[in-house]
């Protein structure tokens, strides 16, 4: 997993009527950085079946891994499970040892709505359940999460120690310009460093010291420190008040 | 604008990198709950021209009206515009009135960044500008907002007060049942009460007194009546531990 692309995808109607504020977005966004990635693209989508489908595949044709919460309790909103085989066109198909846990943890109370939580798409894996209650699902290069951020966050973290990182060196860079006048000069250096990716945003609190904040980012320190200092010798260190550097951070595994 | 749906789109690669925390789907979802809608779908995509008129072209077909932020400064990354016009199949038209208003701005520092600017969709409108020193960007259903937090909210709470607001009334039950024991009920109402809208959350906090939050709500304060005691004479009551009603709330115009 060195150069993938990720998308994310968090479900559910409470989440765009703004009954529950979402949190998972932005909490894996924060875990990817860790891991020095970032996300391709991330999206709320309601409990709409056909939509959802859409948007499966509208991820999959721009990402490689996809990463998806909510929808796979057993109530009449949650047909995660369903959609992403229909998204797949792979058939659904019970599993016996889910039956088994479902049996086991419910006892007689056991219905065909929670008996339904045991059907998943042909093909998915189970892991991590030695040490879950719950497995993570894998099908493809899609991983199913559940929406509460507790359990989420127990099962990401699982999986982030699989996921290698790749560290990313940063130069942020506080600089008196308006953002216009520095623009062209910014642009040179993307296009002469191939690798490393500059950014600019603008401060608009009149409060603050600075009015537009430069960042320089790269996997490769060399070519980071090349650029910055090509930048730093045209007219641009007149207006820099300071410069803060990013080394990469070492990868969180507790949640 | 009774019953169009709306999407949501922030554009950024600080977002996805997390750099910068997202905050305006956040408002945006708030903002939309107090007139009384629910958004369709927010997404967040980088600065990637193909991903972005995708993107764009995905949202229009699922919603009648999309807001759009970021992306309209005048840098290397931030081309909203020229990816507004292709995904529209419109060329880009440079606006007199916008390159009097940047040159009386920056005056000898105007250059060619700045000017870009001024280029926008043809049939672009430029709405509120007598009370913003930047227009709100129209495009056939597509607002055009600034991505910085403040500017943005000022924006938006001129557009709020054009939105018409519909009530929402709603049900929050708090109950002691396993979410597996009802959703046979949950999905009866729904079938049975058309336009009443049935959510269910458990709660996984063991300090919690409850385990499930039952929502119930509807435009039809009278349906929602109804199709509430009708769940309340199954054998539902007896797992109900209390029940909080929400009355539509006024429309905030204040940023």
């Amino acid at each position: 997993m060195a150069n993938e692309t990720f998308g994310l995808l968090c479900i559910g109607n409470e989440l765009l009527s703004g009954k529950v504020a979402e949190t998972n977005l932005a909490y894996w966004i924060q875990e990817f950085k860790k891991l020095g990635r970032r996300v391709t693209v991330a999206i709320m989508a309601p409990d709409e079946r056909s939509l959802l489908v859409d948007t499966i595949r509208f991820i999959r044709q721009n990402c490689d891994i996809l990463l998806m919460s909510g929808g796979i309790g057993p109530t009449h909103d949650d047909f995660t499970l369903p959609v992403l085989a229909e998204a797949l066109n792979k058939p659904l198909v019970r599993y016996p040892e889910l039956v088994e846990a479902i049996e086991g943890y419910y006892g007689e109370n056991t219905n065909s709505h929670l008996l339904s939580m045991a059907d998943l798409p042909e093909g998915t894996e189970l892991l991590y359940w030695d040490q879950l209650l719950v497995p993570l699902f894998r099908v493809e290069q899609i991983y199913v999460f559940p929406g509460a951020p507790n359990l989420l966050r127990k099962k990401f973290s699982l999986l982030a120690k699989d996921l290698s990182s790749i560290p990313n060196y940063v130069h942020k860079i506080y600089t008196t310009f308006d953002e216009g006048v520095i623009a062209g000069p910014m642009e040179q250096i993307e296009q002469r460093f191939p690798g490393v990716y500059v950014g600019s945003y603008p401060r608009y609190d009149p409060g603050a010291d600075y009015r537009v904040l430069v960042t320089m980012e790269s996997k490769d320190k060399e070519l980071l420190q090349r650029a910055y200092e090509n930048l730093m010798t045209q007219d641009f260190q007149s207006g820099v008040l300071r410069v803060n550097s990013e080394e990469p951070k070492p990868v969180s595994t507790d949640s």
